[in-house]
């Protein structure tokens, strides 16, 4: 759970300026016009969600994956096993947000036609925020689920050392009046992201959450370096559990190849997995949204833990930020926009207009 | 994790008895003999895997639903939706095990044809150990979800009282020479079973894991009641998302139900998904259980937390208890023996042989 990018360091960025920059970035680093429009919506789009650790934050390094082959900026994405319910899509070592999207889209048109579609992504690289894959399949009548197979940054339960990655979930549902529900979860006591945010701020790390370099329990922001597992065997199982049934299945191993130090396993690779249920094949579309929201009633009716605390629904906290970072605009450290205007110069892109703090 | 049933007071019986004593039981409580016998064979299964919780410590209760309508024990199963991919499975009240048994197999049937099966189960009843239904299909060539929608008996994030479920998630593969990976999980911190027996035992309750009956936290095992959810808005926030993609996708609400309280909502309903994966469709299914084992080696290979731990896969555990009990028996609580005792008594069933404790 991101918080707030601290006000006193940070620049604000209108979204829509953000992107436009991001897109130029994207596509003088050697991607089509519409490549670079989707990967810069999606990483702009955690930014307004306030998942700023999948935000524009990861450009650089996707211009980076780019020079060095990682991602391939103009994929021939091909389609490898195709029947009435399943694809299989070769992305070619396309950015994450092009597969996934290509991959949501098909699972949303299979479902369509035969109430449910799987597609399986093979060989992306950095999958971005799962949200956006699932959200737009919501928005669409579906029930969907994202999931992805990555390299080994988290402990595995009863080791000193990763072995599993924070492999992400996500499952978005049609809403009613307040919109989709979007959940989001990493398999990790603590995404690996707030490790290196905590290392930046020096706030401490909680207890039980992460192992230091030499696999010993630490609080210590400086230290700390590889995230527990939720739950212990839950959330390392699960992430286990996810790597065979997304990479294993495409026959693209990403674990087994990092863990053993093949020259492959030094790569940037992951591979992903979009489910869609088209909601209407199996009952009235309107009534679902009627019974979520009905639940979501019942839940916001509970007695609250403390009366300074609000029952809030998955994804909710993050359309409020959407809702406030689109008329506000987005918080950027200073950090950051010091990075993003060296790849601009190295570039010859111009920098985008920047606001002074609110 | 359950752990061994106390020897000190535990009488020991062999499966097979066990299952016959057990089929018996059903099949005078009304139901045919081959509902009887695969009920009693997934109950029995469960103990065998040391997972008592879902064993035939349910019987009386399963016994007790038949006598009052929650399950019926002559269920006319139909199909609602059927599609090439999908199909709905309207249980008629029938015994989770029958309909849960109905659908993986319907989902497998589908996978086999198109590469993916969904099967939705529309009113059940308690779903028993979901790793039965999903090792079954791992053990023909699949990988297979299984998911539960059921009454609220934890906490919502930030609420002080129920307000989802423990809603348990099975996944399971097909593995080489060890067998597949089971893997099973609740998303509570702790298994409401596991309160139950704390409560007989005495023996005190993590930190964290539970809240007594006026929502505040508790360690004390006579006065812990609702478990708390994992990670808190990730373990609540995918059981919410569970219930909307099995109850609400088949138009039939459990926990909102419950939740207002209204009739339906008093009575023991569930609802069931069963996704399969047909491995062979999307690649060499050799290949693929070469990979589960080269990344279960590389995983066991790493270094471990303490030199007394040992790394273990999902479902490892289980699967040495298994052979352990199906050679020495399994090991009964006197109560739970006592309690058989009656309900055969009743029915006019002959009790198992029971072996002295080892």
């Amino acid at each position: 759970m991101t918080g707030e990018t601290t006000r006193a360091k940070a620049t604000i960025v209108a979204a829509d300026a953000l992107t436009r920059f991001t897109t130029d970035v994207f596509a003088r680093a050697g991607m089509s016009q519409a490549h670079a429009a989707l990967v810069a919506d999606v990483l702009v789009w955690a930014n307004l969600r306030a998942i700023d650790s999948h935000g524009v934050i990861r450009a650089p390094r996707y211009v980076y994956w780019m020079s060095t082959g990682e991602i391939n900026p103009t994929p021939a994405i091909t389609v490898r096993t195709d029947t009435p319910a399943a694809v299989v899509i070769d992305a070619d070592r396309a950015a994450g947000p092009i597969a996934m999207t290509t991959a949501m889209t098909a699972a949303v048109g299979k479902a369509r036609e035969v109430g449910v579609g799987l597609a399986l992504v093979r060989g992306t690289t950095h999958t971005a925020a799962l949200g956006y894959y699932t959200l737009t399949a919501a928005q669409e009548g579906m029930a969907a689920i994202a999931l992805a197979g990555s390299g080994p940054n988290m402990v595995y339960h009863g080791a000193r050392a990763a072995g599993v990655s924070t492999a992400p979930i996500s499952i978005a549902v049609p809403g009613g009046d307040g919109g989709p529900l979007v959940f989001d979860m990493g398999t990790g006591v603590i995404a690996a992201g707030r490790l290196l945010q905590a290392r930046r701020t020096g706030q401490p790390i909680p207890e039980g959450a992460a192992l230091d370099r030499s696999g010993n329990p630490t609080t210590d922001p400086k230290a700390a370096e590889t995230p527990l597992p939720l739950g212990g065997p839950k959330g390392s199982g699960l992430s286990l559990m996810i790597e065979c049934i997304t990479s294993l299945v495409v026959s693209n191993a990403v674990l087994a190849e990092a863990l053993e130090g093949t020259p492959l396993g030094r790569r940037h690779r992951q591979n992903g997995l979009a489910l869609a249920i088209d909601v209407a094949r199996f009952g009235d579309p309107v009534a679902f949204r009627g019974e979520v929201d009905r639940l979501v009633t019942a839940l916001k009716a509970l007695p609250r833990e403390r009366n300074d605390v609000e029952i809030l629904m998955p994804g909710e906290r993050r359309r409020r930020a959407q809702e406030r970072r689109t008329r506000d605009g987005i918080p950027l450290p200073r950090t950051l926009v010091d990075e993003l205007r060296a790849v601009a110069e190295r570039l010859g892109v111009p920098m985008f207009p920047q606001r002074n703090p609110a």
